[in-house]
């Protein structure tokens, strides 16, 4: 186990109306708030009257940023700033899944960071130095950006798609009532579950070998991901598989099964890239590459990993370790097949023309993946697989 | 999955060398301080030395209240309370296991409550309303203290040992180096294991169905124990060993498990009879009672439960569910057995005549246990069994 510190400070209120806990979490954030939304689904269902009502009845003044998109672009979170600062806004209230947060995290800090909100990417965490309050209501499980310090932000001009991180930006507060993912459509409900599983992965894939008791915990989750992700598919309002996929989901990236190891994050940077140049679901362009990314990867050196994975995961009997670690990569592109996920990038309208600009943007900063280090020419072969 | 609030507040500083942190972690808890140690192991390895020299150079008041017993006791408290009014104490610095911090976090709220502390294990946690701020520097893994907010005090006088739960009393931050463990003895390194086994037992036994998430994480604990507890017995300086059991120790009882579900504590609440009528060490109470616990709450109904946690922890397999659930409950008495742990109450003295009293204690309060609730009579024959 390596040395780590740990601070998972978001308050959280988890379960059915625990939206009537809004006023006790917010009493301590000010009178002046910065409302963030997606689309319209929170006008649809009744949440964006509830949550305007309060701020009326508690006399708090509230500024609206709505629209923010999937991949959530640079352009919002200019918006944002720009709201918070002539507005005087003192905290941040984001309403919706991990876009609509990511973006409220960043004009959070930005708003304190004197040049545009872009250098931050560029420069890197030790940029960020201050940032307002923020509250979240989450509405689609996936990221598990309402109990971390991350963000992820596309910028359109470069075809950039990068990723911030800093205890800073933990959320103070999040609301997470599982109905309102009743109605996230199907394929945002598998995409979540595909995230969810590869932010597990990202970390289950270390060169930490010393890691057994994160190793379970990461294995518990993948489990009930195997066995609530298709269930929320196929039942859309069954509570319990809603509940147990978004606390999994917050679970999954809160640092739980980060800390005290080094972590892999190769197929998050390479799917980054991809949907920079091509707007792909997150989740779809992560279900895609996973399993190229773990074939990519299986070698002599590796095969115990996977070995692990596959007995305690699926509880796969094969005759060799090879054909035990095979099978387990084969049982998870299975698996999000089943979820309705595409297999191939040519699926979701990549070019191959683009794979090398692609492979190119994934290791600007340099390489890729703890697990296994990977240079240009080694995501260009698992783009060239996955196409 | 039942509704629960989340606030899993403590900084922890895990590695090695850690104790370097204290600068960072005591900044905002003012200049006066209360040193609450237990006996004198700390002045054998230095760590003493290392924490005054500490204080002194950072210009430091501190008083000591030193010479806390295991099984910690109300009169302990009274003494530190009067301490802290006397030089008007700003915060707690608890440098030990389980027992210095629950009787430093009782100190702690001790000190804001008029009336003798004893009266708040009477009253309830309702009764707490302020506490001095805490900080812990662990050196014996097991009670979980260290990251939450609960405390157990022994009264002698009355022969009872009553819990206070309260989010004030979760400590601002632990130091978790694992390196201080090498030099606890055996049979406390086995008590410790078994006492961590237990919190996880306490909340896995549940009457809570839903509760999937939840379960699979307990039993990569329980894992964690099998694999690790006999390693940190054979291997007291084995780095890993006492690395995975400390942070399995804070996992396990810090509201991970427990969140989303309701919880048993009857083997808790037995345990804690007999160790107020015979100082017991904690651990050494539960290896016996779990057993039979475990052998009186088996039936028709909760047979289940034992299946699963026979397979999924044990990997057990037998012709009938009732023979794969007893298999692993006497695999669980084994285990204990190989720990070195004794296997009968009157193999720790207690003698048959105080039984009924014992059980008559456990339920002053009202029946225990919500796995399945325990009357006198259950309590009676599980004491028995156990004699």
């Amino acid at each position: 186990m390596l040395d780590f510190n740990y601070t998972i400070s978001t308050k959280i209120f988890f379960g059915k109306n625990k939206i009537e806990k809004l006023d006790e979490a917010l009493k301590h954030y000010g009178k002046n708030i910065l409302f963030v939304y997606g689309g319209g689904s929170i006008k649809k269902n009744g949440l964006y009257d509830t949550i305007t009502n309060f701020f009326t009845r508690h006399f708090i003044a509230y500024h609206e940023l709505s629209g923010v998109q999937p991949n959530p672009r640079i352009t919002s979170v200019r918006q944002g700033i720009k709201l918070c600062r002539e507005h005087n806004i003192e905290s941040i209230i984001a309403v919706g899944g991990g876009s609509v947060i990511d973006c409220a995290k960043t004009i959070a800090t930005g708003v304190y960071h004197d040049r545009d909100p872009w250098d931050l990417f560029l420069q890197g965490d030790s940029a960020i130095k201050k940032a307002l309050p923020i509250g979240t209501i989450l509405t689609i499980a996936g990221t598990g950006s309402e109990m971390n310090g991350n963000a992820v932000i596309s910028n359109q001009e470069t075809q950039q798609k990068l990723a911030i991180h800093h205890d800073l930006l933990r959320p103070k507060f999040s609301i997470l009532d599982p109905t309102y993912t009743f109605t996230v459509p199907k394929n945002q409900t598998a995409a979540g579950t595909v995230d969810i599983m590869s932010h597990i992965f990202e970390q289950y894939f270390s060169p930490t070998k010393d890691a057994f008791v994160q190793n379970r915990l990461a294995e518990s989750l993948l489990k009930t991901c195997l066995y609530y992700g298709p269930l929320a598919l196929k039942q859309p309002t069954h509570y319990e598989a809603r509940a147990q996929m978004m606390w999994t989901s917050s679970l999954t990236l809160n640092g739980l099964l980060g800390y005290g190891k080094i972590t892999d994050w190769a197929t998050h940077g390479i799917e980054h890239a991809v949907s920079a140049a091509y707007d792909v679901t997150h989740g779809t362009g992560l279900a895609i590459l996973t399993p190229y990314w773990m074939e990519y990867v299986l070698s002599r050196e590796t095969t115990d990993k996977f070995v692990e994975y596959a007995q305690n995961v699926w509880g796969i009997k094969e005759s060799s370790d090879l054909a035990v670690a095979r099978k387990g990569i084969e049982k998870t592109r299975e698996f999000f097949t089943d979820l309705g996920m595409p297999k191939t990038l040519r699926g979701v309208g990549v070019k191959e023309n683009k794979l090398e600009d692609i492979a190119e943007k994934t290791v600007l900063y340099g390489d890729v993946g703890k697990f296994k280090k990977l240079g240009k020419t080694d995501v260009l072969t698992i783009l060239k697989n996955a196409f």
